[in-house]
């Protein structure tokens, strides 16, 4: 592993020698890996110039792994892949592209899927059913095959990058690089758990791909890897929303090397609740940064509803708030307009009573009992600062709770998804 | 009635006097109007200043009535004062203001919306059980009611309007006012079909609320005109979408008064479908000036999804097309991004097989069997022109079909939702 201080380094892409600087995330902090992972980046050319496109994520060794993926009905080839290799459970690199997402190009991607994970894997010298791949970018239009080959022979061959880098390489409008990692203890052993992410940052022709990679030196059990990844995703990744489109392409995987030495976890082991709590949190944190960095947001939006009649009517009430194009316009509007919550509330399709029904933003009550409490230019105010807006609902009917994660919805939105393709 | 050439009048609100210059369609051409309706306007300063904020329609003679109303559970004090009104299937008038929704406004909103039906009913010496009213405007603030008390004093002053003025006093950000009308031949009675309604227009803080009223001279049996109007509104107003947004005031009335002279038409009669047919053009016509008209848009957006496998799921895959933010966008860049519309159809939920379907822009066919054609270009360029953009979709198979209008997104959208209350 190269020293996470010394991410500096040179990729010769052809004849374009790109300096890739020292990235650290935005906080300036370091992010700490866990043992026995590898990362590279290259600058492939695919459709960005003058950055990495395509990153190498490798397990030194073979990890046992799990996958979630879209449920869009039209999956783009490499996603379709995955969903295959990740059955054997057990991977050793992941491959990803920016740029080009492989998908509605028919039986030739996945010719050039299988193409990826079998280059990469013979110049890793491990099984190609161990390889996943994963690509985020121009909907069809087939993978430019040569750049992508020179583009691998790269990222294998030897130079390292740390994992911020690879946050960069895989993002296409967003701007930050998603990267977070949590210390675990777990059943007496220390380990790491580290994820990037790209968010669903659309970039005219790109699709809105959420994309995150999720490691742990920790040694998992494959169903309580899988089960735990899937209720992770569940409450974190499947809870944020930034304009109600699915991609062709999400896909969030995990890889659990062992590498901490601990013996395997399972769903009963001692240290296994620590587990799964820190791979939450880490979803959690990832998923809030994909939020935030919505196309052309201003401000990350929590909805959080409780008092619902059960569990699914808080999640519908929550979501038809967070994805109401009013709520967010008025969220950058910086108004406090609690009649258009009350009407996302009202065709959410959840039990509400109006009469019953308080709405707060940024810990200010607005509605009580479904009157206006005429706080709304205190509220107003509150939004002017800070990063995030909070709107707390109670529907005062039930036990049921769920928060979402959006943001607001701006002109920028429009600008970028309404450019021509380039 | 006046002269349908004589609506230019003088108005007065208290010192204010307001001239309302006669107010043709937009193409210049004279609305018919069918017999014994009667149509006036005030100016009552609900909210905007210096033009008709309220409406009347009179019909001479006790009308067969039905309506529609919001699904949404939040619904405005006159939406459930009409619910409850309407089941009599009778009207004599209907009294609308625009500026103010009187929704959420708890049980003065109820006092309020049942002080205007009751206020008019004095005013005019019909049943107050033979009144509905209609609001659309602010939310969560009372009706001024000392206004709207001296705007029914003016509305039954004798003073009278050409339905097109009915059209403008019922706009909020609506950018035309939306009216047509049909003749029609029912059994051998000559009769006309007109109808006003103003759009999923909203300005901040109001709700995007759709109204219409639609009044014929025909005798309709109540029965008849309550399955004809349902059937009417499932077709056109339930199939337009500006952004996904439901109203808790929407609206659709109907009054049928028997002036053209026919026997009342019931479901079996020789002149039903006729009727039912002019019916569901009017409507058909008024929704795509609903949809033509959605804030900020510059292109109406008809989705035509044939092929699928029922009509649900025609529905479905229409919808999602016409209500994803990408798609829409695309449309405003001028952009024909069929990506964005495959992935729309991936997560509609309908039955959707990527290598069996086709799409075209405006004619242009972009996809055959999940494959690009290289006609971007040449789509992208159709709609640099013209105010529609029809995006045709064939899923191939079965044979469901749906047609849903919309329109694009823009960054006008977002201004005009985004804007402080004032």
């Amino acid at each position: 592993m190269p020293s996470r201080h010394d991410r500096t380094q040179t990729i010769a892409e052809g004849l374009l020698t790109v300096r890739i600087p020292n990235m650290k995330k935005e906080d300036g902090k370091e992010t700490d890996v866990p043992k026995g992972y590898r990362f590279s980046v290259a600058a492939a050319g695919i459709k960005y110039e003058d950055r990495p496109d395509m990153a190498l994520i490798y397990s030194e060794r073979e990890a046992a792994a799990a996958g979630v993926f879209t449920t869009n009905r039209v999956k783009a080839a490499p996603v379709v892949l995955d969903m295959k290799r990740i059955r054997s459970s057990t991977a050793r690199a992941v491959v990803i592209n920016s740029g080009n997402a492989n998908a509605c190009t028919g039986p030739r991607g996945m010719e050039d899927a299988e193409a990826v994970c079998r280059h990469a894997a013979e110049r890793l010298s491990v099984p190609v059913e161990h390889v996943l791949t994963a690509s985020t970018g121009v909907i069809g239009t087939p993978l430019p095959m040569e750049r992508v080959r020179r583009g691998i022979e790269e990222l294998t061959g030897g130079a390292r990058a740390g994992v911020e880098d690879v946050a960069r390489a895989i993002m296409t409008t967003d701007r930050f690089p998603k990267v977070a990692s949590k210390r675990v203890k777990a059943g007496g052993t220390e380990a790491v758990l580290t994820g990037v992410a790209k968010g669903a940052g659309m970039i005219s022709p790109n699709m809105a791909t959420m994309l995150c990679f999720l490691m742990t030196d920790l040694a998992v059990e494959r169903k309580a890897l899988d089960r735990a990844l899937k209720e992770t995703v569940e409450g974190t990744f499947n809870l944020i929303t930034v304009d109600g489109d699915m991609s062709t392409n999400d896909t969030v995987l995990i890889m659990a090397n062992g590498l901490a030495g601990n013996a395997p976890l399972t769903e009963g082991s001692p240290g296994y609740e620590s587990f799964r709590d820190a791979l939450f949190e880490l979803a959690d944190e990832l998923s809030r940064m994909i939020a935030r960095d919505g196309e052309g947001a201003t401000r990350l939006i929590v909805v959080r509803v409780r008092g619902a009649s059960d569990h699914a009517d808080a999640k519908r009430a929550a979501f038809s708030v967070a994805r109401s194009p009013l709520v967010k316009t008025a969220v950058y509007g910086r108004d406090a307009n609690w009649g258009r919550i009350m009407a996302a509330l009202g065709y959410s399709g959840a039990s509400v009573s109006e009469e019953r029904t308080d709405i707060s933003v940024n810990g200010i009550k607005l509605v009580g009992n479904g009157l206006a409490t005429g706080r709304d230019a205190e509220a107003a105010e509150s939004m002017k600062s800070g990063a995030e807006v909070v709107i707390d609902i109670d529907l005062n009917l039930g036990p049921g709770t769920e928060r979402v994660y959006t943001c607001d919805l701006t002109e920028e939105y429009v600008r970028i998804n309404a450019a021509y393709r380039t």
